[in-house]
């Protein structure tokens, strides 16, 4: 049978449909040439500067739920306000409120001395007045993996994993493995409090936070961390052979539920305003310090690329979402609300690179796409190669924390790298406070997003994102 | 008249006394050929490792007055016993009992956060409850001097000099004169409190205490250091000109008298046993960090160095004697306990050097001594010199902290000067802990110390030590 011409003609719009969607992604002549304008101006400009000054300043310390998490975001709202934002919203997100009051520890016996630790996040409290018992010692979480409950029991368990350094191999993925897995393990062999080694490369006496997870049906316990001289001499101790008793005094824990939000800050695009680049860091920060390098920074990097973007004479054809995100601390929470909210449309979210290891320059650019849109990346790519960026064609780039979440419900992700060499001894710790920031590399960072999000922007075609696209590349 | 023989007889002997007290002191060449044979064991030596690792851990911080004065007593006089000192013994030292319980302080607007401080040596404890108080800040001791008393009573005085930075030339003298002076001039005009920027040239968030000292008259009020980036943020929020209002909890403050004791080690000379070299560091700590290079280091140093000195097949004429002050941190307590029961008898501590800068290399040599004995000093820096140790032949060497005191009534005095680029950084702070503590500069520090007590102990002829010999000399 013949084919009726309004087959044959439906045939060949889906063909041509499909032929379009294969095109590859381009990036015009005329973007790069814009692009290099914003890289000067970006390496010239002070707003992410002032950005970090003013949040770390006038807010300090943001852990989410506490009373400078509603604090923070009434700033940010009118920071994007003030930046003549085009659009300016929240999007709820609810999360546990885990509360820190005090925090003590000492030496009881055989020498009495006071040891710096800090709670980790959702830590439970120890009992009124604190609690004594014995340490037991683990080298690792395999080794504490197969010890007997009878020889944890109503103790004090430590693991001592060796001190990270990210040039010797031993990094972040360590220590914090330790930190998310060892209490909930230690508790479920009946252990009576749990500490660890900071997750820092560092010998400040500033103990890193971060967030711990206890599996359901295990009891929280109290858990952890000493900093890495204070580590030390509990090792040494237990190296003398003789029992090591510990008073813990944590008065921390879960106070109910909070509902924050995601503060999101949008420049509207010329011709295709409902699509979007989205970028931003988080808004909250750990309570030690005022969360400069983690990640007022990242919101104020992001936040002043994007107002580069808007001061062009003219905008590009998409949008520029900027999103401060909600408790990424203690569990990606802005995030995950952000992909489950957005999942549907994800396809409009059409590329996404967060900012969230500190200020320090960005050394690398890698992306994951679909295929037809590395010709694409290849050139953002070249265009960020004199702020002395290379380029991983071969490794991927979910976009950053909390857009790791974003990306696994289909949204093509670009990363960009920074140099975090100094960021890992000051991150979850009192130090990370506004005199970490340097101001060149601040504005190399700056550059770099301006670069990227404006040529993704402006591209011909998309990278990719769509309901599922990328779940199947997640690490 | 003619002179009677008798006293022809006796004017010669007054004579030849004085020509002999004149003749110059001298180096026997033997004595730089054991010395070289010293240097050469020092540099492969662990003990000055071994008590510092020991006093920090075993007993940890040894703040003056604490259970863990007497507890660091024993554990010295138990040291100088094991390492087979031939005298060991005790000496009373009196002091006021400092006591520091708990302290916290936080910005209460216009933007409410904590700040990292601690309180100076002899600070007075705030009401109970805490105080709050707006902020008076001032750029210099000198700007508080010039300022009425209406614009300063009732208020927290803070002195926001600039960050300690030796190489720049803003060293720790001028800070530490605001640490001393600062809190009692405020007092004076009727502050509430008194704040300063910590002496410290590092931007971690570990602020350096220190004493304070309240004059005749005047009330101790509550006093106490910022770390550096909290210093920033203070001066931040001034500059924005909105008052600041703080509230301050520090509970601390003096509990009567308590007598400690200097610990002395003495390794007895060959020939002339009761004239000895004077050496040691001090034995107190502040309470914050365990007082690895403030002062455990300087202990260690001496002792080690003096071990060396009785392992020798032949002793050196004279005794070597190491004195583990009491409370140098609160006022050179056992510097000047010892100056005071040995100022009789001062020519018998021949010359005194005391380690008290940490453990990083000895870079120069420096002595106040008789001119006789110059000679002997140059060859004592000729045999340093192989050390890397630079010798400053005109500048004066008072011994160092405590012997500073015994100077004061006569002790001749060699200065053996560290590179204090890292020291300052730590020393009363929480971050004065082991870690910082290196092998191989520690053993330079031993072989300088067992060189110059060796030599000064062999040496023929005195170095000008005398009741009041260098009185006028003191800066």
């Amino acid at each position: 049978m013949r084919p009726s011409p309004l087959l044959a003609l439906l045939a060949f719009v889906l063909v041509a449909a499909q032929a379009a969607n294969a095109a590859p992604t381009t990036i015009p002549d005329a973007a790069l040439k814009t692009a290099a304008e914003l890289r000067e101006r970006a390496l010239a400009d002070t707003l992410a500067w002032e950005i970090t000054e003013g949040l770390t300043t006038e807010v300090g310390p943001r852990l989410a739920g506490s009373d400078a998490d509603a604090r923070a975001r009434d700033w940010m709202i009118a920071k994007f306000k003030a930046l003549g934002f085009d659009k300016v919203w929240t999007e709820p997100v609810t999360y546990p409120r885990w509360v820190r009051r005090s925090e003590h520890a000492e030496i009881v016996s055989p020498f009495p001395q006071a040891l710096a630790l800090t709670a980790l996040g959702y830590s439970a409290a120890t009992p009124e007045g604190g609690l004594r018992a014995d340490v037991v010692g683990f080298a690792s979480l395999e080794a504490l993996e197969a010890a007997a409950r009878d020889a944890i029991e109503g103790r004090i368990v430590y693991i001592g994993t060796t001190r990270m350094d990210e040039k010797a191999g031993r990094g972040y993925g360590q220590g914090s493995r330790v930190r998310t897995r060892g209490p909930s393990l230690a508790s479920g062999k009946g252990a009576a409090a749990f500490l660890l080694r900071s997750v820092g490369p560092e010998d400040t006496r500033l103990p890193h936070t971060g967030v711990t997870h206890f599996d359901d049906g295990v009891a929280p316990i109290p858990a952890a961390a000493l900093s890495n001289p204070d580590a030390d001499q509990l090792e040494r101790l237990l190296q003398r052979g003789q029992p090591v008793s510990l008073r813990l005094a944590l008065d921390c824990g879960i106070e109910g539920e909070y509902t924050g939000a995601n503060v999101i800050g949008e420049i509207r695009g010329r011709s295709k305003p409902n699509e979007y680049f989205l970028t931003g860091g988080h808004l909250d920060s750990w309570d030690l310090g005022t969360g400069a390098v983690d990640d007022a920074a990242g919101v104020a990097i992001t936040t002043a690329a994007a107002r580069l973007i808007a001061q062009l004479p003219k905008r590009p054809a998409r949008s520029i979402r900027v999103v401060a995100f909600a408790n990424e601390e203690a569990g990606l929470y802005g995030g995950k609300a952000y992909a489950e909210s957005h999942r549907r449309e994800i396809a409009r979210a059409i590329l996404g690179a967060e900012s969230d290891a500190g200020s320090d320059r960005i050394v690398k650019v890698t992306a994951t796409v679909k295929p037809e849109a590395r010709d694409a990346i290849d050139r953002i790519a070249a265009a960020l190669a004199p702020l002395g960026i290379a380029y991983d064609r071969a490794a991927p780039g979910a976009g950053g924390s909390d857009l790791s979440a974003v990306h696994a419900v289909g949204m093509a992700g670009l990363s960009l790298h920074q140099d975090t060499t100094r960021y890992f001894a000051w991150h979850h710790t009192a130090n990370d406070t506004l005199d970490k920031v340097d101001l060149e590399p601040l504005r190399q960072n700056v550059a770099a997003y301006a670069v990227a999000m404006y040529l993704a922007a402006e591209a011909k075609g998309d990278f990719g994102s769509k309901p599922g696209a990328f779940a199947q590349k997640e690490p």
